[in-house]
């Protein structure tokens, strides 16, 4: 175990666990983990080297059934709005055929690899049999939308979210701040809530609730556990316990024995040994039965370690389809519309703070499929360059406030700091004059100004944010960046690694294995960032100040006050489609 | 002279100016006048027939530079945002071009034609030397923005529009609450204020300040001449004068004597007869000299006789590019945000009201030429039709309140019932499903509900709507049309011709040329309407009603409490473009 990051390797090696059964000569022997990151449409399979975090190979496995949001893959039962599902086959398939992959991609010996780390979208949750069996693969329950894995974007259990927050206020709740006052339809309760109320058969057949991030270790080590992360942030486990049964018997009769009988388990840190791969998994993978399988984490909180940005004060942006914000404070603190705070649910030590935005890359992908006309994807197509990047380079042209636009962030909803996902996209300012390249501007624009709104909460409440660091696709986008840096007037960091998540999760698996001492220690280590890649320009902060001012004018009253317009229009829309089938 | 509607023509006939010198069978002879219609893009003659409104033949002339709102022809001088200027031998050239070549296809001898009527966008006004030579066309002024005509849509002149509003409430003038208590920056003395203070010069060689309707009226009879209609709406004229040069020297001191010494003039009542045809008009025409030609009127109001929509309670809407609606009442009553009410605006005895809204068609347009992608452009050319035409029927397979969706129709400011050029487009409620024939959808009823505002605030004010007549381009759209009948809740008549503004102006050409007594008596034979064309539906109105809640409740904040965000975002916008050049 390497006690002391600044030894070097090889003093550190001869005491690695599984290194006397490592094959190769003895004085150059390498250990290898595996990170698994189990995304949205995908998952990823990257292997690791444990002393300097270099991504020696990778695979990627596309889900043959995507997201499930129109209808059930074989009964063909049509979905209603606001629902997303998975297919729980498209995760095993990934460990089935990626990591074997990532392996020869590498080209090492699978014997080399010491541990394997995962992590997960969240929360993404699942009804399964006491052994693990989801119920949705069950042939008498396949047609049963409710029997299905709800993806974390699944948005259809707001009524259940919005009755679990006045409840909580109610009576009360002593956890309720800890979510900045409310608690999301994305996460385990209202998902829970809504299969027992418009799906009591299937609620009934529900022997565990359980994320998909611990699902799916139970699958490569046999044993169910449930990690510190999930429980702490999406199942409301605050002070060592969850959710008292006269609270939930409040919410619903049948739901009083929720947590004690479906969730109910004890809870694992970080960073720890979930258990060894099992043989059916060895032999799925290839890797060796036996070899350390890390507890379960989040695709967002894991990329932490992973970009060096797990310190007090140091903010990280998991910035996708979606944003999620993970930060760390040496005390807890209530804020405004944050996901939750939860101690040690980053790090072992601090407070995880967890906020994030709903719409991001999904707005700049519906922008370019759905509203750009014929001459502009021409003029990509001659170029030889995407169309985002052809609007990007048109955009970067314009001075910032050029377009008299400003728009509201949530084509997917609101989650901080107005946790509301009946909130819907708006663009104001538009005149004849408009052209596209300023809407995807300021479509662009707007994300930063949620997140400057984000920001604003955390510092507001207390809890400093000392450094910006800047994860996942959109990295990619040297505009979208400098637009950060200049709406939020601090330099940004940019995580080196293209796949952070499963680096982060490498380095989890690190510390299973005994690689390391704790995450930390091994971040040190194998964790990547570009310091202060993007410094702010003072003249176009300035500008973004008033344009921010505007968004903020906006976002108060039609997320606030006002919000009731948009609330009422998403109520017209969903009464003229179908209600689900049950 | 024909007393009596009900009178044959062959009655009336001898007694008709000019006769007597007409070729052909004397107990055949037919007598025809010409219309001619000066729109925004271009100019259109009409050959009517005076028995009963037959329209024989007709032409369109495009004008060479449409609407300037870029750089100035010749000198190329760039336009600041806002700027909509025409140029003057544009109009001069429908005269030479369209005149004949309507003539022609009538296929008419040009002698049979007894008079000529004229209608013009408004207020479009130009500063011209005393014997009416447009500024613009002096060698010396060619580069000058302010020495050319100003386009009804001009809209850079709004911070003028606001001193000339605050300044005569300040003061009490008795006029304001004749224009809803605003004065618009399209209107006369918006404009010239700009260019006195903008470009002095320019200014102080102006001589005249002239709607072009009473300008072309001026070159087709070589006497000015300044009809009650223009006079009235757009010069503030109101119980028989201008606004007080007391008023005008507390706006600027230079502006002191502009009523009194570029305006005032004896005014002309609609229908009445501004002169002879000269003998130069003659040969560009090819029509007899001396013939009748009417005073100048506008667009809109020229065609409620048209549309038979000219009697107490009929409000007619001319829909095209903008709307301006058109509503007799039987009593002076203050309405807000109204344009303007004028006695005998529209027909004499009866008081005229006016309101508008700034952008209809054009959104329409703005949307499908900028925002649609390439996957429609593709169906609607494999179908063979207008990409309009092919978005119109997906969007009417939508069912009411199924896009979830509402825009306020701004994106060329509002005109009534707000009267804020500043004001821009916002379209809320847009979430990752949203498709391009939904937002579609959504800004054709837009702009339905913009006219129930503008009809809700006749009716409240005690202006009663008992019919509701449509004419101009966008009857053409049966979607649109039962939107508005739906959204209203009214049946919905339309103008039968669709060169309704021509056929307008041939009718005061008929009366002016002696042929009728007044407007009513010739537009009872040869205006022309479908009664009750469209009926709503009592389950879509139903629906109808929670959508416009929402329009309206989005209205009255972002146009009334909160219309400092878009203001603010258009002052952000204007500030990153150039100032104009004189």
């Amino acid at each position: 175990m390497i006690v002391n990051a600044n030894n070097s390797l090889n003093d550190a090696l001869p005491t690695t666990a599984g290194a006397a059964a490592a094959g190769g000569s003895d004085t150059t022997r390498t250990d290898y983990v595996l990170g698994i990151d189990f995304g949205t449409l995908s998952g990823r399979a990257v292997v690791v080297r444990v002393s300097d975090g270099a991504e020696i190979g990778s695979a990627v496995h596309e889900y043959s059934h995507a997201v499930i949001d129109d209808r059930l893959p074989g009964s063909n039962v049509p979905l209603p709005p606001d629902w997303a599902l998975q297919h729980p086959e498209d995760w095993l398939d990934v460990i089935r055929r990626a990591v074997p992959e990532a392996i020869a991609a590498a080209g090492i010996d699978p014997a080399a690899v010491i541990g394997i780390g995962t992590d997960f979208t969240a929360s993404t949750c699942l009804p399964t049999s006491a052994d693990g069996t989801p119920l949705c693969l069950r042939p008498e329950l396949v047609s049963r939308p409710h029997a299905w894995p709800k993806l974390w974007k699944h948005h259809a259990a707001q009524p259940q979210a919005d009755r679990i927050t006045a409840l909580a206020h109610e009576r009360g709740e002593d956890w309720i701040p800890r979510y900045g006052g409310l608690i999301s339809s994305e996460w385990q309760y209202a998902k829970a809530l809504q299969v027992l109320e418009e799906d009591p058969d299937t609620y009934g057949r529900t022997d565990r609730w359980i994320e998909a991030a611990d699902w799916i270790v139970w699958q490569l080590t046999g044993v169910e556990t449930r990690n510190t992360c999930t429980a702490g942030y999406k199942g409301i486990h605050q002070n060592g316990g969850y959710p008292s049964t006269e609270y939930l018997a409040a919410l619903n009769p049948g739901f009083a024995d929720f947590a004690r009988t479906r969730l109910e388990h004890p809870l694992s840190p970080l960073g720890g040994r979930a258990g060894g791969l099992t043989a059916r998994a060895a032999a799925w993978t290839g890797l060796s039965e036996g070899i350390a399988v890390a507890v379960g984490n989040v695709d967002a909180h894991v990329t932490a370690p992973a970009a060096r940005s797990a310190g007090p004060g140091e903010l990280l942006a998991v910035m996708g389809t979606s944003t999620c914000h993970i930060l760390n404070g040496e005390q807890v603190a209530e804020v405004p519309g944050m996901c939750g705070v939860v101690d040690g649910g980053v790090v072992d030590g601090l407070w995880g703070f967890e906020a994030g935005q709903s719409g991001v890359g999904d707005i700049f992908g519906w922008f370019v499929e759905h509203g750009v006309p014929p001459t502009y994807h021409a003029q990509a197509a001659a170029e030889g360059i995407s169309l985002h990047e052809h609007l990007t380079r048109l955009a970067a042209g314009q001075p910032v406030g050029g377009h008299g636009l400003v728009a509201l962030d949530w084509w997917n909803g609101n989650r901080s700091v107005l946790v509301d996902h009946r909130l819907s996209g708006v663009l104001a300012g538009a005149t004849l004059a408009t052209r596209p390249p300023e809407i995807y501007r300021a479509l662009l624009e707007s994300t930063a100004f949620g997140t400057r709104v984000i920001v604003e909460a955390f510092e507001t409440s207390g809890v400093p944010v000392t450094r910006f660091t800047v994860a996942g696709g959109l990295t990619r986008n040297a505009l979208l960046m400098q637009i950060y840096a200049d709406v939020l007037r601090r330099p940004l960091s940019v995580a080196a690694s293209e796949q952070a998540p499963a680096l982060g999760s490498a380095i989890h698996a690190a510390v299973a294995a005994g690689a390391y001492e704790n995450v930390p220690a091994a971040a040190e280590q194998m964790g990547r960032v570009h310091r202060d890649q993007y410094l702010p320009d003072a003249a176009r902060a300035d500008a973004y100040d008033r344009l921010f001012a505007e968004y903020r004018a906006l976002h108060d009253l039609l997320g606030g006050e006002h919000r009731g317009v948009l609330h009422r229009l998403r109520e017209l829309r969903n009464e003229t489609s179908t209600s689900v089938a049950n």
